[in-house]
């Protein structure tokens, strides 16, 4: 590991790489600019360190450094992910003035993007035991992506397949509220416009995942269409507008968490856990011992 | 319905149960303050003048109100709490200076609290068909529980007891995050602190509740722990802590999501929604056709 080095003054181009965190135009995490990925915090900044994201520098308040340090002596991975990485040692005025605010976490990462695998390439990654998938369209709000990634990792997700409008997955705040998994859990773009979707799933179909659009407007349950599945892509659209017709054309079959009369749809993150979950739940696997 | 009065000073005292939304002590939602409920938008407005809490007053700019009063001539209940209620027209300015921040929004209706209920008086008036309730424990962000409960909402659940620790139910913006539903799920907070959990329990237990704990902590799967139950009270607990063993002793069963290893836990409102999703699912009710 390299040794620390103490940087005081806040113009120092050694901190570029976490400068204007918030500014709309200059931020490093935009992707038509600099297209860093910035992780913050001590639970985050590991699993940036641990990720296949190469991790360019490490800026923090000496006590979060030194925690740092301290995970890396007892994570190999993290000590590897460190190897050769520059550690600068700021205050929090320091800081403050560099990210653009009072960044009280104290610790902050930045990595380069490396390319992302090509949707063939995630689902030849993926453990053979692997049941569950994510398919998204329309996100754009990047905390809804965010709590999405969360709760794939959590549920055992395998990967999340982006369509067509969804908000891109590296910016800062869905790294912030992924808990850093949006870092972990594989994902890819589905090539192209909505038009492809056809094709975008027949890629999934031929590799036994039934495909389930998570829609209000049916009469099938969620229950009833994940049950004996063996393999499930989960597929949900926006909130408020949810999955376009042409989406759901393409899926396998549409199903709803049965809701009850007079509320809203829940919130897209929250309806595709209960997807997850559903699909995960042992008894979407043996249908043999149900009966139907 | 009461004619519409416009007002442009924004010190006319009529507005006064609508200013400084945003002040740490002198926000009219604050139960030792004035303790008003507050509604915010088009959505959640005719929730609050639908339900339990008496409107004082609804402030909107012209074309809300407009809106607000097309929503009461479409709907009986809407019209039926809006009778007598003062309405006050202003534009953008004049609401931003009273409400202390820009409100695009652009209505906003305040109401009295209501004496709150017991937890026998919400059991007892529960749909006799009524299967799941929330228990929480220690819920303290108001995020989290505007979440709850619309997630409760959303998935038919019929009552919310709040144990101890848990945030102001009716706290602005818990009410705007649960999109009004807190103000329709009816709710009671649990008498005396946490050494009356098992006294607070055996009330749902002789109604013939199952109350499941949802922890990490156990190897009881929630789709295990609810098959069968008939009824059953979901309980959860803060998100990091949990709920407080004192809590989980004086429940049926402790119930686990399954999670990936290596990822946190869920969001507690995420929990919750699966919780609730599981319970009121049917192979949660029909055990008899299922193998255990």
């Amino acid at each position: 590991m390299e040794p620390v080095t103490v940087i005081s003054d806040p113009l120092d181009p050694r901190l570029d790489d976490v400068r204007d965190l918030n500014s709309s135009d200059r931020r490093p995490d935009l992707p038509g600019g600099r297209g860093l990925v910035i992780a913050e915090g001590n639970l985050v900044v590991p699993r940036l360190i641990s990720s296949r994201f190469p991790v360019r520098c490490v800026v923090g308040f000496p006590r979060r450094l030194a925690e740092l340090v301290d995970a890396a002596a007892a994570d190999p991975v993290v000590a590897a992910g460190l190897s050769g990485v520059p550690l600068y040692e700021v205050d929090r005025e320091t800081l403050a003035d560099v990210a653009g605010f009072d960044m009280h976490r104290g610790l902050v990462a930045a990595a380069d993007r490396v390319p992302e695998p090509t949707v063939t390439e995630v689902l030849d990654g993926l453990d053979p035991g692997n049941r569950v998938i994510g398919v998204l369209e329309g996100v754009g709000d990047h905390e809804n992506i965010g709590a999405l990634f969360r709760n794939a990792a959590g549920l055992g997700v395998g990967a999340v397949l982006l369509g067509a409008g969804c908000a891109d997955p590296l910016y800062r705040r869905v790294v912030r509220v992924s808990m850093g998994h949006v870092l972990r859990v594989p994902f890819a773009h589905m090539p192209g416009k909505t038009t492809t979707w056809q094709r975008g799933l027949s890629d999934l179909r031929d590799r036994g995942y039934r495909v389930v659009a998570m829609t209000p407007n049916t009469e099938t349950t969620l229950e009833d269409a994940v049950r004996g599945a063996g393999r499930v892509a989960v597929m949900v659209g926006a909130e408020g507008p949810g999955l376009t017709e042409h989406a759901m054309r393409a899926a396998d079959v549409r199903a709803k968490i049965p809701m009850a009369p007079g509320t809203d749809s829940l919130n897209v993150a929250t309806s595709a856990a209960i997807g997850f979950y559903a699909a995960t739940s042992p008894g979407a696997a043996d249908a043999a011992q149900r009966p139907v």
